[in-house]
């Protein structure tokens, strides 16, 4: 069955692990379609069309896998600074699929650019027309299985014909739910903000881990802003924004072929023009999109599969960056560290035991460890506050907050990551039949 | 209950993942002792001393964590060459202990040297004692919590009392299990070669990766042989051969504090001299400690926590042995991969996930991939004999055999592990108490 939203939005009690959701409402120059192409078993919404009748101009960021699909590879070769569309599936990565998942892609963007260009004529905008490197693609599925190209063909005058240009919470839900795999909840986060006197919007979706069939864990993030950025200046900003908030986040470790995070601006909002990333008049706008990004980046980690805690590493005080990440990444990484804490065991000693196999340089006597507000260690010895049935109690809650303090210089780095469970185990190791 | 040896023989079938207990015998120049010092609740063997009277040239590996324990400080701490004896206790890693747990290797190491001298006179061997200084220490358990020195320090007299001379099966497997935190088997690996025309022994035992309560999975591996080599020759031979044997294994990625592997040689035979690691003469010998260092190796991770399945993963034909281990070590310690393997599902997809994340460039055009004997990835695609049926046939083996051929190149690595279960997780979470 296709997913019904107002029933979804109702049987939810909009809670997560991260805080309520927001709803989104309209972003003027997105227009939206969400369908199922039955590229699933059961009908679900499974291809989802983002449109830029007026184009946007866009930045992407990608997989840093050496094995990438042949959509990213698709994204990568397009010269353009401004599209017209994102087509995004669900169900096949395609990746792996070798010269046939290529043509796969060739096909649907020129049928679609037809077929949009078709619409454009019968909207009355004679002059426009859309064209096969002006359409971004995203897929999320499975590796190395035929892509469902004609499947997905099929589907266009379905799809073009649901587009609505006017968005509402219930359409950017259905979007949200149209890209998941396996996702226990949709992702969508959002944030207003102002360049000069201008009111910007900046919206945002997300998928994360869910595997599919055989396959993985991708991550999928989408940003709209009604903003006139150039693409060059997005690219500046993503870049430097997804450092502390996608890339900050872990599930397993492991990285997919088709990650995929890109933002769109459709310059609708005629703000002063920005030439300069430091340009005073994006401060605040550059803040509003790390939030966003960050609000998405944690709902994706709070929703890794079998979560049942969400968990920031924060290492505070570090000689520099990379330092301060490899120590954060090593504890969010360590499934001896997330299993203690799937166990709500206050088990400091295999932080300290991350700590040591990141192999950072550092004075174990300077070391401090908080689990919440609760000193743990203190100049590298236990606490001597330290009572234990306070920190077992502190497990007990959904958010867990562990501080490093390194205490050799003042670099920080945050990373999010959830608990390994029986359950990660269960979705990961059920054949895929 | 103390462990009953024989019982625990006859309770065996003596199968594992990877074969039959070897029986060890005797080796000149060795003597065991194995007792219980009451570290855990219920009384098992967990302090092991083995006495070289007439001493021992020795070479150590150890963790390559930035936090170690204090007996792996005081071992590194030591100016010698030849030792006298090795004490392992299990229960406490004598790690993040402070002073105190290194004041607590004093003490023991004090009272131990005493004792021992002692036992020197009443052996009427009047000239010899054993100084503080020819003491290893093995330490495996709960970081963080006092180290028992006092306990330990009281169960001199008993140790001392008990040590034999003369081993056979039953003393070598006594040791093996007097070592063991919650590893399911004990861990006993021989073989015997030739030094020119002298015959000599090289046995071994380990530990692999076990919790005790709070804490971590420790590998400590202890080689014994009679042969007479000097102490930087047998450092040379320990730290080629562990790359490809105990460097190869990964249980879950995470590295110990006091993870130890040490070699001790009694000189009882007396083999022509070796001046140089590259000496022919050495060439057996060589081959076989690299037999009983692998066998251990995969005894380990056959024995890993939760463990149904064994894997190797071989990587041939790549660039050169870094280009190799990054792949190997990418697959192996992926909790994607390694969930597919324990729910036996041949989830190719994910093992070229593991190859794209470890960022070795590649030619996707020139991969292969084997499971087993069967070819499923041939020159970058989905071989065309590929049947599903007959490769998930194959996931029911206890051994899996994963081969990643590059073809860009002639260097070769094979990483050892397990796979992840639900099991794993349950070990792992259960509560400390």
């Amino acid at each position: 069955m296709t997913i019904n939203i107002k029933n979804f939005l109702l049987s939810q009690n909009k809670k997560s692990k991260i805080g309520d959701f927001q709803d989104l409402d309209h972003i003027d120059g997105v227009a939206i379609s969400a369908i199922s192409a039955n590229l699933y078993k059961e009908p679900r919404d499974d291809l989802v069309l983002f449109y830029f009748r007026d184009g946007a101009n866009f930045a992407s960021v990608y997989t840093q896998s050496k094995v990438i699909s042949e959509n990213i590879k698709w994204n990568l070769s397009l010269k353009k600074n401004s599209v017209k569309a994102l087509l995004v599936n669900t169900r096949n990565a395609n990746c792996f699929t070798g010269k046939t998942g290529h043509n796969g892609i060739v096909q649907i963007a020129e049928e679609l650019s037809k077929k949009l260009s078709i619409k454009m004529l019968e909207d009355e905008e004679e002059k426009k027309t859309v064209k096969s490197d002006e359409i971004l693609f995203g897929s999320t599925g499975t590796i190395g299985e035929k892509f469902p190209t004609e499947k997905i063909k099929n589907s266009i005058p379905d799809l073009i014909n649901k587009i609505k240009y006017t968005q509402n919470k219930y359409l950017w839900m259905k979007s949200a739910l149209g890209i998941m795999t396996t996702d226990l909840q949709p992702k969508l986060a959002m944030e207003e903000c102002k360049i000069s006197s201008s009111e910007v919007k900046i919206y945002g979706i997300a998928k994360g881990s869910g595997m599919i069939f055989p396959n993985m864990a991708t991550t999928l993030g989408y940003i709209f802003t009604d903003a006139d950025i150039s693409s060059s200046i997005l690219k500046k900003l993503l870049k430097k924004n997804i450092e502390t908030t996608f890339n900050a986040i872990t599930c397993d470790g492991d990285t997919s072929t088709n990650d995929m995070v890109s933002i769109f601006a459709t310059r609708k909002v005629k703000n002063p023009k920005i030439k300069n990333i430091n340009d005073n008049k994006l401060k605040d706008f550059d803040k509003a999109l790390h939030s966003v990004l960050l609000n998405l980046a944690k709902r994706v980690a709070a929703d890794g599969e079998g979560a049942s805690k969400f968990i920031s590493v924060n290492v505070i005080n570090a000689k520099n960056i990379l330092d301060a990440k490899k120590v954060a990444f090593s504890i969010a990484n360590s499934p001896l560290v997330k299993t203690a804490i799937a166990g709500q065991d206050p088990n400091w000693g295999r932080i300290i035991m991350a700590v040591g196999k990141s192999k950072v340089e550092l004075n174990l006597n300077k070391l401090a460890i908080n689990f919440g507000d609760i000193k743990v260690i203190e100049k590298g010895q236990l606490s001597s506050t330290y009572r234990e049935i306070e920190v077992a109690e502190y497990m007990k809650e959904v958010k867990i907050d562990l501080t490093i303090n390194l205490n050799n210089g003042n670099k920080d780095f945050t990373a999010y990551t959830m608990d390994l469970t029986k359950k990660y185990i269960e979705i990961n190791s059920d054949y895929r039949s």
